[in-house]
């Protein structure tokens, strides 16, 4: 018998690697936070004894969600101000409520609300962007997490930073600091075309080559962006970060909502990723994501949920589900994105994206096991033909049973185990309150 | 003092009518089924002595909501084919698949799933279409929840009837039998213009008129059903509807996804109803129906999930979330269909679309108690800004713990009061095993 830390025993596996695959009473073993074996039940427990065994008879495991666009501190601003348009969104609401909250604080009592949130919905890594990073990084490595933590550039000061170099001087602080932890990666975050210029850029290019590390920037969210560019740099915003030559297998363009042929073509030849948001690109009525035609091409699309500020949640089985039907609708073929697909969007491909596509992503031994449970027994995912489509087009975050992140279990039983969930929703509700009655928000009380 | 049966005491009470209502610490006051008063809490303890009291102090109470378009029984095929185009769905699965299964058993165990589904997610009454109506009428009648059972007219031989006359009779002894049921209502269901053909239309808008009961059919569900109607009938199917007399107050159009300027103005001027079903027309890729246009030129828009056969789910509150997302994509407006709107379309909406709008839909006195509070206190609704939004945006069906019809308690803490959940998934799982090892279905396995 052969020594193992962690039996899970489900009633199904869907491993996402092999594509398709759903396996019935199936186990897997864990050693060392690595995932040893994905098997029958029966030959795993016949060659495996085990410190921990965990019986999931409702449950389908699958690899943990990978949260490819997410702002985590923004949780304390969820529903703050919704059904407006962009720009009175941003411009009357959101940055003066950032300008006078955002600081160290608000983005570690953030980070911490979004993590518990993500961890209860089945999403062992996000990619995050926003100020503040460190409080960000710390509070994932805390709560036992993978994230790739970005390192944000801007044109302009914030509290956070004065200038790009300073943003840029502090983003390679933070790299240093958590370059050898296990859970936490670091990514060039430049906000967007819009908002940072060429000079930083270019630094930008030569140190993501430097440090291997990926870049991660909002890309052609709407059509307004497109054509501002057009006016102001001559081209449009894609076809300056590939002159800056930004594009590439590193590269992680965010939204994409505008795109000619001739542009998914750059993208698939470049081998950049895009990040399809579905629900905020709805909420704020940005454009439809060309996602079917993508993935035709070749493009390696994952999912994000974007901040919970224009979500209003950071729940990617919500994300993968609205994915799947609204590809369908924009592409007018019922048979685009189909379940598995969508799945895979939400995890390998967003791991792909992050460059850790070999760690993480899929229940294959060898990888990290970032694994998580959903019930598959309740009354409205009866009857079950299909275990992937119960998964996607029924099953919700609040059927997360468990969460394990290398091996580590985060939620038994639907509860956290290292977080203090009343605790947390007291600290949230304080800060809402605080936030509310600043006087730029009294008009939408 | 005055004596009431029951008092609900809640965080917040959102009456859908006056508009954009939310009064914070209210109660609401039930007496003989019927909503005695909406009044703050203190007042409420002040006034009334009730035989019992709840306290619902992290919940908002809302109308039950009300699902426009479904197909209950159906909910035995939940999932058996998903991702496929329309017609493959519907000629290679679905119709062989009820061909070989639908009778009056599987109705009233499909029926049955379907309300405790319905329940469990805050629907109070729902406006079914489907063969062996008299189990579908019977057992909402059991289960204690409102519903408009459709009396199914096709010009084709089912299991259930021969012909457009068979289905006729059938339909009007079931409106006979349940005349004066207080919690039944009938319309007439003739299936979609391509399936019934002029003379039943026009026994049905006699009898209609007659008995003063609405017409609900599918219409314009997608560009190649008014393609067909155009090469066949030499028109579109709405202005044959038109000129069979069927539009008005009393008529229900479902889907319409093709709409032309005219044809909003024509739905308007005649007072008829749109049902919208956004998330059945995007898995099927229907097409998008402009729904911030209709409501804009002032027609009656509500929501309905379709079956389960093709949504996955009969879940309102996801489809109110669906409906304003997808409204604001589509009309490229980002402040189309608000949380307050979204929130009206699944209730009142559907209430006046049924006729009944001045018995159910809003939190009025003197209408039905048809009472849903949904828990707004969990970590994934922190911080709380604004209850509407919070509601529409990030609360899901399972938040829901309390469902009243007509002043009884139908779901208590999340546990259905009068069904046996364990027993209703013993037998979804028994059908779903004797249906997917029928030959027709072994390819998709």
């Amino acid at each position: 018998m052969e020594a193992v830390d962690t039996l899970l025993h489900a009633a199904w596996i869907i491993p996402v690697e092999p594509e398709g695959a759903v396996w019935p009473d199936h186990s897997l073993a864990i050693r060392d936070g690595r995932i040893v074996a994905v098997l029958p039940r029966h030959e795993a427990q016949a060659r495996f004894t085990a410190a921990a065994e965990v019986h999931l008879p409702r449950q389908a495991l699958i690899p943990g969600l990978v949260n490819t666009h997410t702002h985590s501190a923004m949780n304390l601003l969820r529903g703050l101000a919704d059904d407006l348009p962009l720009m009175a969104w941003l411009g009357e609401h959101i940055w003066p409520t950032e300008q006078r909250w955002v600081d160290a604080t608000f983005v570690e009592a953030g980070s911490r609300l979004a993590v518990a949130e993500m961890i209860k919905g089945g999403t062992t890594c996000f990619n995050d962007m926003y100020f503040f990073p460190e409080q960000t990084a710390r509070v994932a490595a805390e709560c036992g997490v993978r994230a790739c933590i970005g390192m944000i550039v801007l044109d302009f000061p914030t509290r956070y930073a004065q200038h790009a170099d300073d943003y840029l001087h502090k983003g390679l602080a933070l790299h240093d600091a958590w370059r050898d932890h296990p859970l936490i990666h670091t990514a060039f975050a430049p906000h967007a075309p819009y908002s940072v210029s060429d000079a930083p850029l270019r630094q930008i290019k030569v140190l993501a080559d430097e440090l291997d590390v990926p870049i991660h920037m909002h890309v052609h969210e709407t059509a307004v962006e497109v054509a501002e560019a057009i006016t102001r740099d001559g081209c449009r915003p894609l076809a300056r970060l590939e002159a800056l030559e930004l594009l590439g297998p590193n590269f992680m363009a965010v939204h994409m909502t505008q795109l000619m042929d001739a542009e998914i073509v750059l993208l698939a030849r470049t081998g950049s990723h895009v990040i399809h948001c579905p629900e905020s690109n709805l909420k704020l009525a940005s454009g439809f994501c060309p996602v079917a035609r993508l993935l035709a091409a070749g493009v390696n699309v994952a999912l994000g949920t974007d901040g919970a500020a224009s979500n209003n949640d950071l729940d990617l089985l919500s994300e993968m589900r609205t994915a799947a039907l609204l590809a369908k609708g924009v592409s007018g073929d019922a048979a685009a994105v189909p379940a598995f697909q969508a799945l895979q969007m939400a995890t390998l491909n967003g791991a792909r994206a992050l460059g850790i596509g070999d760690q993480i992503g899929s229940l294959r031994p060898g990888k990290w096991a970032d694994v998580v449970a959903v019930d598959l027994g309740g009354l409205d995912r009866q009857p079950l033909y299909h275990p992937l489509s119960q998964l996607v087009y029924t099953a919700h975050r609040d059927h997360v049973t468990d969460v394990w992140v290398a091996g580590r279990p985060l939620l038994r039983a639907g509860v956290l185990t290292h977080l203090d969930e009343a605790a947390l929703i007291q600290s949230a509700r304080e800060w809402g309150v605080r936030i509310a009655t600043t006087p730029q928000e009294t008009s939408n009380g």
